[in-house]
């Protein structure tokens, strides 16, 4: 075992993380948290340059750009994941197998032996392909599970998620939480383009509460609609109360701005007609655990949370709801019945 | 008169626009388009760190973050204008008087001196003041006239026009059309935060026609059809047929997203409950030039070409619908009948 000092905690992490953490909060904040928060970083000042991504959007005659945008985001968490000796395996949305991050490295060996902790790491590099050559915003999901695996798990073993969203600015969305019974925490850190400068910018994000100031709706998957007469019923309800519409298509950039002002429901059903798209590895879980951790609710589409229930393969898709829980509560009433 | 050789122009300047251009183009684009471009760069760069907008997004408590935001994007436009002599007025969605830019300074009345060319610049520095907080892309909006006043005038003189982009990286859509007959050209470049790089990324953008793979729609001020049944049926109708929704609620945004695509269409109608909230000189005015640029329709919330009649005060308000000619059409006739 090593003899060495521990680390010490960075200093943007939230005070009520910051007392007396659990080994595993130590290794995470120390590890594997810094590391991928500068591949944030990079693959957002990677983006700052790709001014060729909106010809892939408009013609796909330049697919390759495209393509290249996607493959340097999963560059960029893969270096940073090689840096770190307790994460075991790693997966992702563009190479979805979940596989050994270190091969037999003498470094990370002895790095790992020094701790118990193991982690896995289920990642979308880029979410939000389709709006980037509109330079809208976009983002990066991670999903951090306790032990050497992601699959034949319960989601209550992603302990941590991390959003990176590339817009006027980088920020990082990160949710923590330990033990299922915990009510966790999300926050909001500010990076910049050199990765060496990390703010927390809101150590407790939360959703409020009713009566709201102002009531969002973002519909994905819209065209369901004309399938669909309860989703078409939903939207109509939407648009007689009054409630606001903001609706990117990035769901992380989606995500964001419910965070940001504290109300809103997003709304991704399954119909007959249209398949679930959403992989639960790579977005619904992350996005679980971040709405969960901000006091919001997120269900599938069949209205049971989306952390119940774990996956045994990468690529298992489902639909989701979520925001605020009252209002996923009437979402689910109105679509289900 | 000056004797000095003319100024080369910009390498970025499509090649369409780079043969024997007007004194009126040369004077654009070797004098207000760069000093411009650097303040849309300028403003990139510095909302790049300005972490705290997403307090005033959320709260309204940090009001004073979210004011020097809009505060900081006025001045770097107004400190590039103070550097274009030939720029005689300009007002802003900030400080909406036209007001004179050179009071009675001796460089600029002799640079002044040298040309017959005189501008006059309204702009709207900041775009999207309810999104930026959630780190989505917002814009600057500049409308360059021809003479020395925007007021009084048709919007025809209005012969450039200039949308600065915020998101994963900084791009600039500029129009220009220095006739009425003429069908104008719009392009984008990509720009740096430094301001020292601008690059010509598609040196002709226009819209798509018919029949469209994929189609756009993206309603503004949604809450309106809760009164007006022909909005309602109509947000009905692109329901039916399949749209795909995208709505970030920028205009800018809105806009690149439709360029960016080849299609779409975007609604901003005016209800007796709900009224005209853009502003013609600083919105309505330079989006409708740009669009009509890369080759489609805009028209006011009467179905009349929004550079059809000019302003007498920089404060008149408008409704639009913008887009692909025939989606355009299509909507008015949907709207109103």
């Amino acid at each position: 075992m090593s003899s060495q000092p521990p680390l010490p905690l960075p200093p943007w992490l939230p005070p009520q993380l910051s007392q007396s953490p659990s080994p595993t909060l130590h290794a995470l904040s120390t590890s594997l948290l810094p590391h991928l928060l500068t591949a944030i970083s990079q693959i957002g000042a990677s983006l700052r340059t790709s001014h060729h991504v909106a010809l892939a959007g408009s013609a796909n005659l330049f697919g390759d750009d495209q393509l290249n945008v996607d493959v340097s985001a999963e560059n960029a968490v893969r270096a940073a994941l090689a840096k770190c000796p307790l994460v075991v395996t790693a997966s992702s949305e563009e190479d979805p197998q979940e596989k050994e991050v270190h091969q037999g490295g003498e470094a990370a060996a002895a790095a790992a032996a020094a701790s118990d902790e193991r982690f896995s790491v289920a990642f979308d590099p880029l979410d939000g392909s389709s709006i980037i050559g509109a330079n809208w915003s976009v983002g990066t999901i991670l999903g951090i599970w306790k032990g050497e695996t992601a699959l034949g798990k319960s989601p209550k073993e992603q302990i941590c998620s991390i959003l990176g969203v590339y817009g006027p600015r980088t920020t990082a969305i990160v949710a923590i939480r330990e033990k299922p019974e915990d009510a966790g925490l999300c926050f909001e850190l500010g990076l910049d383009d050199s990765g060496c400068n990390i703010e927390l910018v809101r150590p407790n994000v939360r959703l409020s509460s009713p009566p709201y100031k102002t009531r969002y709706f973002a519909p994905a998957n819209l065209r369901a609609a004309a399938e669909s007469p309860s989703y078409a019923e939903l939207v109509a309800s939407f648009i007689r109360e009054k409630y606001t519409l903001r609706y990117s298509g990035g769901l992380v950039p989606d995500l964001g701005h419910i965070l940001t002002k504290g109300h809103g429901v997003y709304i991704s059903p399954v119909t007959r007609a249209s398949k679930a798209k959403l992989r639960k590895l790579y977005e619904l879980f992350p996005v679980g655990l971040v709405v969960e951790c901000a006091g919001g609710k997120a269900v599938d589409e069949n209205g049971r949370d989306v952390l119940e229930k774990g996956v045994e393969g990468c690529d298992e898709r489902g639909g989701i709801i979520f925001g605020n829980t009252d209002e996923v509560e009437e979402v689910v009433k109105v679509l289900l019945g």
